[in-house]
């Protein structure tokens, strides 16, 4: 029984971890549309994926993944109206991250690293982390650190060229399109068929929200740029570059830890 | 792309599936200590079991696990005093229920089953059922029906007397001891390890609950009763129990449907 | 004005017998359909009878009786189908619970017993004193104690044997039978009225929930079980059973105190 | 088994008295210290008391009586300085009687009075209120009429100038003071004792709150005005006004109907 | 850039100020209907121009103005049937203020000035405060004074005989009447047209509240008593007693301070 | 009396523009350190001066603006560290907005526009819409429209281009720099002192959040990017690029309305 999952070790073993300071990785992601190409599990997939490398390399521990997400929005994600999406509203999603934060903090876990694969749960992340911190107490916070990432911010900047030499047409509109895909390809091959996308992107959004009916401008694939030219090897290079960066930036942040 | 696990599937697959009539299983589960010879995620792998077993059968799908649950208790998991287990509080839970629910009706799902692996889960897994049904409206629900499941009240009494021929303890000191370790010797024998069972139960309860300190009678590994005997044909008997006597119940209650 | 209910007192004796020591009780209750031939008010008699005689035998002080319970289910009580009953949602009653405990405890009330009468009452008991922990703050609450009795549990068997001779039918199917309407028979024989009972029980449940239309298992009566052959007599010897245990376990938790 | 107390009947009288049409009166109170002299139960006593009355004669059923109430506060009600008074939040109390409400409007009440004996009460009441048609819908509420009351504004004039010849100090003082020390003389002398009553009032408060620390204008007895000259036949004028003009109302109200 | 208000300086003039001890003010107010001859922004107009002038004679800052109220009552305000009156629910009302005064405690702000200018706001005030004091920890507030005005409380008797002669008609009529028409004659007079005054009133309100349907004796106007006799001088008189005699308390209130 | 603003009309004015169609915005902002040279109110003034505008061209009203904002992060706006800004919970902005959209609605308001000038506010905000969604009930919301515009989207290229010859830095560092100081001097000048700001910027953040201290990145004066350039006239420029296109949209969504 040797695993960086929490959950597929029995307590004695995680006690054991918790006491020699591993960090917990918290993946957070959802069940959202990814086109016709994908499935549904693209943005739990994908967090869980680093966490577990990262983990891997730190000696740290990966809490179970969040597998439902903050309502998905139109211009960020497709939005609603695509069948097989499941959202949480952000109230609910806040306080999932804040009781198993202060429950993680119960047990004196003090270094926990959430890493997001959704861009809708941005916002409920760092207010879930807020309410736990209001919760425990600031006051009595002092030896706690929580690093919060997107793991898309890991990428760097001369991977992206490498993969867009046309320019990166941004993480928003990436929804679906060839980070995610790639990412999918190198990691869950038999999820993705590329024979089945449709290409009808890059969508033009306006720059506004409409509600209650989605605007008209998501394409009817679900895919809000473009799939061509999708690859599990551009994967590995996007998985490396956020494995290596996100290592280094929790060495550092947890080695000076109550210094700074 | 073939899969019963609605996340492992392009959106336009879960809507032709949702479009037939596929009732949705919603597994619910927990992270909580079961003893030192068992990974931490026994609730949560069972109830995807068999909900993956029962959809197949019925032509179902199953969403996402929740593999957080409610607050154990000393009682009935353990309580929290045992590392390991991360504990979400009633109303948070009863929360992702409530609003999955609704996403799933939404979205013209009519039949959902949620089955049960957590014994403290039950509460709130029945006032999210019933926040959903406030929200939607209960008298816009006339065609909706959603079955709840705790997967232990499904083994039949003559499969029990095999098992327990000395009599059945009762399915609250059942934690982590026979039933469970069996079941999870037949579906994830690598999470199971039973030379590392300490036979220190089962536990003599006074007929109360106590806080905030957890009571003395909690036997140190957290085995509320015991594992000796455990087999994997034993859990292939309780699998097959479940499994059989779900997919009998969710076939005539969907087929009678709105009749009844 | 001498009374073991705290509502019956004047500020300045509360105050005095509170910096004695006295233990609080706390009733709760419903107000449920208990069957044709008892009063929907059984839940909150039995807890308060209880109560009124512990608190007398060990000096404490009976907080005022919560009359409405969690939302009645049909396996258990009959289900929100029965006209007379009357539901709180589990939030609701949690947080009366949480606020109650919480005041008591900033009037330095350091020892609480919270005695329940309804089955569904049990989750959103434990989440009210949790959520008052909580609020309290677990490392300001060392010298708090908490105990929690469903009063059903501490009937001896011996004495279940005598009431059941062909064997106890367990306490979901024992709602408005022979256990709660001899007691009611033995505190408020006037509010029971055996003629009109109907002998349709025992109940056949399936052993699952099913909404929003309540089981057709249910009988039409309310009564689960059998009311046969209850009477007051029998009442006397459960009230007893429950009292003299409630007592010692509260004397002895209560006089080790902090030393546990 | 006749009473006009909804939980001392069977369900099938219940479902009888409200297929008839009968109102349902609710009585709500609180915990409160009512100065040396009176039990802390008086502003539940009240109300109980009156519901009981009107009920009777308008053919009403009464459910039970809500026994704490919203925060007391200094210059109403003494505030939480005073041992003995039992606070629920706001937003709890709201929730209550949001229930209460919605459970009643579910098995078809339609004539709801909520009669308040405790200051404090009334805008969480009135919140309690607008909750349940927010959650009954605004435009499925057609059909409901809810009253509601605080007692002391239906005594007639001419009994205060009877009571007070040298003027009404006005309600926020008549805290513990001789309107309610009558009312109780009248209803439960045997929870009023005059001669411990303690003649430090009137308060003579500055207009304005002060927190965390209570102001110390309070005083020391906690009876904000004075209690000298109560008597029972005091308190059976009062009792007489209320009853009647809440009769005449209520017949008035629920007569006219939708019609208004 | 001298200003008292809080969010018309840089955050190092706030930090100064804050250094130095400037109590912060906090004007909560409503969106409410006030007649047909004024502008629905009395209820945050009026508390705004006191706070400006207290704070400007005590050193004060003052934080920016609530405009949003707590649900308009019929009795109180005309209630909800007027167009134009913008409500909150009282929940979100009340977390507001804990949220602000909890960030102004971070922040090491310890003495807060809450005026208030719509009746409804009073309970929900009250409720936020309290709420605040829980989230802070009552055990961490000791330094904290947290004062709670209703502006129309300050004006003084003599005030009141002078500008009605035949007596005050009491807070409650006095809605958009001549005590707030004149205030506003005063501080704002383009947004007051008494010509376009109905003179429909007084109300003669019956002592109860109805849901849903408001209560037919709200004048058609909302205006709750009269307007005639309104002017800018009687407004100078009301504001020179509520700015003089808060001064007098606040500065009173927080000199003595901790000593009290 | 006449005004785009809604407040500042009598009720019969604002019944009658809504009854003629007047779209209603929502100006949404925050109070937020904003730099060493700025008020704290940028995120306010600027969205109302916008709506303020706008309302005018297309016959609008402006809502009374939010002044209070969701918690600012040190990424986007310098984060709690700095001293004067004060924030609400997402949960309490999210509950605002639904509470405002819900009564607008209840008083017919078909068509909304909120504006919103913080860039944290952006998640609660979709939060608050979509909750008032709910609560509204969607299957009763076909004849509503509502547009969410977070103002900087509004600017065009060739505007950004001729202010940032050297090439736009994002609007997450924009913060209290060039944009926002520009349309501050241009909208209230005297909020503004240009000598006093601290040229200590561009903040170089790290891809990821920390918490609960703040990182170390963030510039001490708190402008994330560069005030050296900012006039008046650039001001002007991107006020009338948001003010020209907001309309346009205004426009074109709400003329063709239910026929998308």
């Amino acid at each position: 029984m040797d695993s960086v999952f929490w959950a597929e070790l029995p307590w004695p073993d995680v006690e054991q971890r918790v006491a020699a300071g591993a960090p917990v990785f918290l993946p957070v992601g959802a069940t959202e549309q990814h086109g016709r190409h994908m499935a549904l599990n693209v943005d739990a997939v994908i967090p869980t994926a680093i966490c577990e490398r990262v983990a891997r390399s730190v000696g740290g521990l990966v809490a179970p993944t969040l597998a439902y997400g903050t309502r998905s929005q139109p211009r960020t994600g497709g939005g609603p109206g695509f069948p097989g999406t499941l959202n949480l509203t952000a109230g609910t999603f806040a306080m999932i991250l804040r009781d198993v934060i202060c429950d993680l903090h119960r047990q004196n876990v003090r270094r926990i690293v959430i890493v997001n694969g959704h861009y809708e749960n941005i916002g409920p992340s760092i207010e879930g982390i807020e309410l736990a911190l209001d919760a425990i107490g600031r006051h009595r916070s002092e030896d706690l650190i929580i690093l919060r990432f997107d793991h898309w911010e890991l990428v760097r900047p001369e991977t992206l060229d490498r993969i867009f030499p046309d320019g990166y047409p941004g993480i928003e509109l990436e929804h679906a399109s060839v980070l995610e895909t790639s990412l999918m390809m190198a990691l869950r091959p038999e999820l993705v068929d590329l024979s089945r996308a449709r290409h009808d992107g890059p969508a033009q959004f306006r720059p506004y929200d409409r509600y209650p009916r989605p605007p008209v401008e998501v394409p009817p694939s679900g895919v809000l740029s473009l799939t061509e030219g999708s690859s599990a090897e551009k994967g590995g290079w996007l998985l490396a570059d956020v494995t290596v960066r996100m290592t280094e930036y929790v060495n550092e942040e947890f080695e000076r830890g109550d210094k700074r």
